[in-house]
């Protein structure tokens, strides 16, 4: 019997190592050619099914997957795209169907966070009502890190790295200015939602490297007194601090500080981070010399300084889902289980996408000090592997070598187009 | 004859590898313990030589200062703060011979950029006049690579590499999500003055790996309708550009882009950077998504990704600035001398600080492409051996192993203080 072929599919917000589950994926087809055929990949995610715009990973090199290990962004393209509820339009998900069957696509692949284990497994449900054959698996990924059952998300682990050595940087810079210059930096970092990355610039501060950083969580409404009078203690006990701040943080009136209103010397709306919020924060009630950085995209790019824990579990993950659709699963996600901490070890492991699917892990109240302002020993047990080892890219010109797919289209087989 | 002591100063914004540069004068200060007595440095640079407060720094361990050279920040504190003239505050000058005199100073190591160098020179000239026996020297150190007579100055190596990579990793972040999502992302980097920190983001894009790539630089008065009709090309050809923009933008009236007078909803001024300003414009003139990250002191401290090249010539900076002390040199500064760019190939030379002082080096009108938004092959061939290579600092549970010297003081000698 021919073997059936797979499609794989990059989800939402892009990562560091997104695309190293994406090698996991197809390298470990490819060691498998008797049970499946081709692997082909959505060009910009879902929306690449819909428009029956897929591309053939088969005419890549082993050596440009392999460098996926090593490339950040989503080399297929990703898409923030969530597909409507089944009953409000059944044509997208009949449409998917309709694109899999014409390639005779029997594994299907969907690599992002929790609207898009939500979607494999009503694409699975679908293909089991209408009978025809597909094992849908999700692929974990986001830098969020607030999928449950698994310990952590790969894409988080390089993204705290990243903020994690970005802060103990720019606070070592701050401290040696403080005297005559900036007192209060202020980085702002990604988490709409939850406080996991901003967390993560706790880590900055050890034992033997002790600095004095604020954190403020999205768990935590902001208090603007509270806060200014931290502020001002630790700059007087230390001579200057670092704020790591959530671009998630509301106002005890629920609404993000971000979204303050800021307005031009015209009167038009400015879309601001709450960086510079907080940074005028300080200025006007402590007359305090501040810098601000707003990280963005940098931190969940930053492959330079990604995470060796996060790359192989990334990985194994891609690996992973492979292997469970060898072994006959359906609508699963493997997951990362946490065997020990010290050593820290960790296992793969499979989550029925039902249990995964809308559920949201919200970062535990015990790992916030009782101030809100800091992080307990017990976050930092848990973050500390996530983080742990470095794992290079390869230089050419004193530039990471990040590599650019091909990117073949597969020839379309079906008549009609779909407007997505 | 007992060898007379040395003075080791920082000054102004610190770098990734300004520490390289004390790494240089210290280890080659302690092999020439003949000639060189104690190394003292200047707690918050200058500062620390006019209130008499001095670190000794004999009493750190030879591990200690071979750190130096992979750690961030100012290890012993930067000041900003520049002498007055001498004619307007002569008291200032005098104080700082009383110290040296006092503490046997017989060498005078400054490390920075213009405003040091011209400290430097007539602190020199002081000394000469009252018949002082001081040898001063400059060590240049400047982000803003705007040093005349050196080809280049420490510390700027390594922000182009971030600024170069980071630019690169975003870029392929943005690509991936263009098509439902981000399709402008912004960053701002640091260069009040000039373009050379933000020329370095047009490295990103090469020859494997191209990238569309726009760059606003300080030298080129921002034109609002042409940047827009621009940025609308780039993303209709590519679906997705990066701006790269210098905080030092100005408007055709002469006035920095990021002091257009932000208010917040209750009519207070918000001190924003220039990213935000150019997020609002693609916005509201072109009405594509946009994304926007500030870099600031991220960049300048981001010693995990420093150039190779940059911190070799930054510790080379410091020894020279020793050796020609010791061979009887006065009020000059070592420099790099390009030999060769292929093979890259440079050499210290030797700058008289009065042709140092107070002249500022701006980016060669060659180095900008004709439409003012790109670099052109010759600043390419000029930045690119400035990010070759890697130098990465030890790690220790996945953070930079930095580290933090004990600063211990030398006893104060003088009875009166000095106000600063």
């Amino acid at each position: 019997m021919k073997p059936r072929n797979a499609f794989y599919a990059q989800s939402g917000g892009v990562t560091a190592v997104i695309n190293a589950s994406a090698a996991g994926v197809i390298e470990t087809a490819r060691k498998h050619k008797s049970k499946i055929g081709k692997v082909f990949a959505g060009r910009n995610g879902i929306i690449g099914a819909l428009a029956e715009d897929l591309i053939d990973t088969g005419k890549e090199s082993a050596r440009a997957i392999a460098a996926l290990k090593h490339t950040p962004g989503g080399a297929f393209g990703s898409a923030r795209y969530k597909l409507k509820p089944f009953e409000k339009d059944p044509a997208q998900y009949e449409r998917l169907l309709e694109v899999f069957r014409a390639h005779d696509i029997g594994y299907f692949f969907y690599n992002g966070g929790g609207d898009s284990a939500d979607t494999c497994l009503k694409v699975s449900q679908l293909a089991g009502k209408l009978g025809y054959p597909l094992q849908a698996i999700h692929v974990p990924k986001t830098v969020d890190n607030d999928l449950p059952i698994t310990d952590n998300c790969p894409g988080f682990g390089s993204v705290a790295k990243y903020v994690a050595v970005s802060t103990r940087e720019a606070t070592l810079d701050v401290a040696s200015m403080a005297l005559t210059s900036t007192k209060v930096f202020i980085v702002e970092v990604m988490g709409r939602h939850a406080g996991w990355i901003a967390a993560a610039g706790g880590m900055a501060s050890t034992k033997e490297l002790e600095l004095p950083i604020l954190i403020l969580f999205p768990e935590v409404p902001f208090d603007q007194p509270k806060f200014l009078a931290r502020v001002d203690e630790t700059v007087k006990k230390h001579g200057y601090c670092s704020v790591v701040v959530s671009e998630g943080v509301k106002g005890p009136d629920g609404k993000f500080l971000s979204d303050q209103g800021l307005r031009d010397a015209f009167g038009h709306a400015q879309l601001g981070g709450v960086a510079p919020v907080i940074a005028s924060m300080v200025k006007s009630g402590l007359d305090l010399k501040y810098h601000w950085a707003v990280a963005d995209y940098l931190q969940r790019a930053a492959r330079h300084i990604a995470s060796k824990t996060d790359v192989a579990q990334s990985y194994a993950m891609g690996r992973a889902a492979v292997e469970l659709a060898l072994k006959g699963h359906n609508a699963v996600m493997p997951t990362i289980v946490r065997v020990s901490n010290r050593p820290y070890k960790w296992k793969v492991g499979t989550a029925p996408l039902d249990k995964v699917a809308n559920v949201e892990k919200m970062m535990p109240a015990d790992f916030i000090t009782a101030d809100g302002f800091g992080i307990t020993e017990k976050c930092r047990q848990y973050l500390a592997p996530l983080i742990q080892g470095e794992d290079y890219p390869p230089y050419r010109n004193g530039l990471p070598d990040y590599v650019r797919l091909k990117n073949t289209a597969v020839p379309k087989k079906l008549a009609a187009g779909f407007k997505v």
